[in-house]
């Protein structure tokens, strides 16, 4: 096959693999056809059909699981996604996350104040206790929490669209925010800031839930800009 | 190869591609050497390695012109993507979809207010001018210059990565929204909301400009929610 029929090729395979799985009706999690199926079925070879499966499982809409199978992905119906490919965050770039942050996260936490249900509340408060056993631990264990919490609070809001922008956003944020947490040297007031975020939630407090997580995320974006101007 | 190793070493070729970029100061739009000599270079066959550049593509990194080459995609440094997998979007996404942009595009507005540049004004102008003339013509050309003037209000924001954030909800809704110009029958109603909100970002009125915007969005979704209720 030419270099330049094969493209035409794959994208076309993609296109009857999304369809195989929208007409199907299958969900997160089914089980697809094997390799050997689907190359029979569409009738192309297995290093064709491959370059179609590693495309679809590059944005989440398949999970190709070693000895298993394929399978439905978790993120095939997301309208917004994280750039898989990101490997490093400037520090530019890492203030524009936290501006994009400052602007998107408050006014979530206020409809999180007005929607959170009873057992959502809870889950919120066993977050920070997780993170409450881990001030004095282990980085990785408190950042977990930190960003656990934060996701969970864009959960609350309500809607699955918001939602999916701040996991995209902490996603990407991930190994940075590691960083992070070692610069803000307060772990406790970044601690302290989030419990205060969770008792105006509980509260019902919209506009106070929307004022301290701004405050909280500017904060946070102050002590990382004074320490990257003036670097250790 | 058999079915388990392949996968790991597709992982390895992808960060391999990754690094190269990287290291390479490779920026997007620069070409990048060809399948032949990067099958070479990293010492796989093509098929494994055309698996590893489809994945790269789907998401953005790469690009591969037929019959030209490889190129450094123009998504590369994006933390934010758009879904490639969206083909269709059912009523409740597209509600929530027009929720998200209400919380996010009306402080994008009042950003934009403060910090637009004089040629981003003009340019601003000129998107509704090109509306203007389409208000009795294609749905697909009125449409592109909505969607234009929305994207182009998020960049005057000043922060890139909420400008990813719209594009990628404008993307994704992107089929979907000609379908809504039709339902939303006032085009003229539309364009004259977008001319109220470029005169609030010209005034320098922030406030003003924000309420715009959000009035705007929140009628498109309440029209769609009534003819989602009473379909014809």
């Amino acid at each position: 096959m030419s270099e330049v029929t094969r493209p035409t090729l794959s994208d076309a395979l993609t296109e009857r693999m999304l369809e195989l799985i929208r007409t199907g009706g299958h969900r997160p999690g089914d089980r697809l056809p094997s390799t050997r199926e689907l190359s029979q079925r569409f009738a192309v070879t297995t290093p064709t059909l491959r370059e179609a499966l590693r495309r679809l499982e590059a944005t989440g809409a398949i999970e190709m699981r070693h000895g298993s199978g394929i399978y439905v992905g978790a993120d095939i119906e997301r309208l917004v996604l994280p750039n898989p490919n990101m490997r490093e965050i400037h520090a530019a770039q890492l203030l524009e996350l936290l501006g994009a942050r400052i602007v998107i996260e408050p006014p979530l936490a206020a409809l999180a104040a007005e929607h959170a249900g009873r057992e959502e509340l809870s889950a919120l408060q066993r977050v920070l206790d997780e993170a409450g056993r881990h001030l004095r631990g282990e980085d990785a264990e408190l950042h977990d929490a930190n960003m656990t919490f934060h996701r969970a609070t864009a959960r609350m809001a309500g809607n699955s669209v918001l939602h999916e922008v701040v996991d995209s956003l902490l996603t990407v944020h991930g190994p940075e925010q590691r960083e992070i947490l070692q610069i803000f040297d307060d772990r406790r007031r970044d601690y302290e800031e989030h419990l205060a975020i969770l008792e105006a939630i509980e509260a019902r407090d919209a506009a106070q839930a929307e004022s301290r997580m701004r405050a909280h995320l500017v904060d946070v974006k102050t002590v990382i800009e004074h320490r990257l101007q003036s670097p250790r």
